[in-house]
């Protein structure tokens, strides 16, 4: 049809919204094989983990650790590992072209699909790390943007972390992928495109207002300190579903500061650990929503955040086509279950 | 906070992105007896079905059904029935009344919810019922649109599937699910602002070039005939996604023609039966995307078709937070392997 090879991953866009999808062929998979399983994949059985220490040659070659003084690249030693994705969704050595065929639009498969590994430890969860471990994972997350947005045709950079395998996680050791995209997200743009209107209505941007809002309600806070937020949306679409915010106006994750990571990293584990105290080791998706690396406007009306989905239900539903969300928790309700926890653990504690 | 009881679904409308959800509290459920298990009601064991024939009375009295002549309503006899949904997520005997809390717009959880029970048979799918049922369905479907857009403030009426619980169904009887909205879903926004975009640009419907496109292309077919086409989207976002479009421009479900209903009957047991020979009895979701019950502008640049998504994949992954999908399976492979079915199936029928 075009010069795309049949294995190459590409992008495609619905004529119909503009949203992009990947279509990343497995190579290895027929059509028939994924009929009725998963199609996650589970590349190493339980008992061999290729993100562990000593199993490094089971990776591509790091692109970035944080590992003691005089120990080797792809060796032990590292607290903190970034590697690029074995299957990865995007590759950086094909050319970033669009081209036409009759009314669709499809780019080749540009990108770039990182993986961190964000300990040493096969089973410590964010709830578990120490905040100083949790601290290095956010450094090498903001690295990894920074170095990435040099690249050229790089539109966004994505991070998010799948954890447990009803959340799309096919290794259980605690990680995070980087994904740089030649084009933004559709719910970014979304967001964008409603905070842009918001702001030139008010000249105010709608995230603050929600902060705002937000403190002076109190029922879906579940955790402060003096730099974030954490609390479940108004209008959440999923049961538990919620929201860290760093308080101060930012729209680039790549502006955090020393402090505000070090807030960060606390806020993380009061979450979890919530979480954990109330729900037990539950899957979720956790992904950070930022500004577009090339759009310097969106300073005044975008608040980066990051979106936490917890994955209770078994089902999506018909959501995915319409668009419409039935949450059967209020956000209210999630929260105060969540800060009973806490009150029983500080009541514990005294 | 407002007059709104705590047991009364509620629209909540999240002040970034515009879009509405339901909040739909359990009355009988605690959080606690939600945390890591199914949030989909099974109120039935297995072996009792409140849909079955002689079970009448386990649902509200029906709304609309087609029976033997002689037969009492809510009594067996009937071969489509159609009932208010026992446990709604919207409630028509509310107010349909907005109200402001601080930066938030909420609505009352005005609308009406029912279901509408297939066939009297506790087992039979798509593939499996006569096509003369389907119609009778379809039928159902309109009629009960019909009636629906009479009510005053209702914007939408979303008539959707879910087959299988992995789908979300949380019963197993052959069942559709008709929900009348005070608004039109996030989904169907997005599909009518590109569409109008495109009609001013092109002063043409972007599904009628999608068709022509379709048509000409060959290669993501997968049935067709006098007044449909079954084809899986260029950019699909799911393995083995499928859509099902009227061949002449139409933007509302309910200007169905008894042609097109003959001709839509075949044309879906067409399609799951393909689907079930290629990859068994796969749960799913089906549904309508119709324009708004009251933007007759939509006449030109709206064209009304159905979504099919099967629930392969385990997992919904990062996609629910960044809009973003990645699809192990090319349209054309899974249209391809689709086809092989009935090119099997024919040629076994020679």
């Amino acid at each position: 049809m075009n010069n795309v090879t049949p294995e190459a991953p590409e992008l495609r866009k619905d004529p119909v919204t503009g949203r992009w999808v990947i279509i990343a062929r497995e190579r290895a998979k027929r059509p028939q094989q994924i009929s009725g399983i998963s199609l996650v994949k589970h590349s190493h059985s339980n008992d061999f983990c290729p993100f562990c220490p000593g199993h490094e040659n089971e990776t591509p070659p790091e692109v970035l650790s944080y590992r003691s003084p005089n120990t080797q690249k792809d060796s032990e030693g590292w607290w903190v590992r970034v590697v690029p994705n074995k299957y990865p969704a995007l590759i950086s050595s094909t050319p970033c072209k669009k081209s036409a065929h009759g009314i669709y639009d499809r780019m080749n498969g540009y990108g770039v699909h990182e993986v961190l590994i964000e300990s040493p430890h096969h089973c410590h969860t964010f709830a578990e790390l120490p905040t100083t471990q949790i601290q290095e994972i956010l450094w090498a997350m903001r690295d990894r943007t920074v170095e990435l947005r040099k690249l050229p045709n790089i539109k966004y950079v994505l991070i998010f972390k799948n954890w447990g395998s009803e959340a799309g996680a096919s290794i259980e050791h605690p990680h995070s992928q980087i994904i740089g995209l030649p084009v933004v997200p559709m719910r970014v743009m979304d967001e964008l495109s409603g905070a842009s209107k918001y702001f030139e209505f008010k000249e105010r941007c709608v995230f603050c207002d929600i902060i705002q809002q937000e403190l002076s309600d109190k029922t879906r806070i579940v955790a402060e300190n003096d730099s974030f937020l954490a609390y479940m949306p108004f209008a959440s679409r999923f049961p538990y579903e919620s929201c860290i915010i760093p308080k101060e106006h930012t729209s680039y994750y790549v502006d955090v500061t020393k402090n505000q990571v070090n807030d960060l990293s606390t806020i993380i584990k009061d979450l979890f650990s919530l979480y954990k105290q109330s729900l037990g080791n539950i899957p979720y998706n956790f992904m950070f929503h930022t500004a577009p690396l090339s759009k310097s406007e969106t300073n005044n009306y975008y608040h980066w955040h990051i979106e936490v989905i917890p994955k209770l239900s078994t089902v999506a539903g018909f959501e995915w086509g319409s668009g419409f969300h039935i949450n059967v928790v209020a956000p209210e309700d999630a929260a105060k279950h969540l800060c009973e926890a806490k009150d029983a653990k500080t009541a514990l504690d005294d």
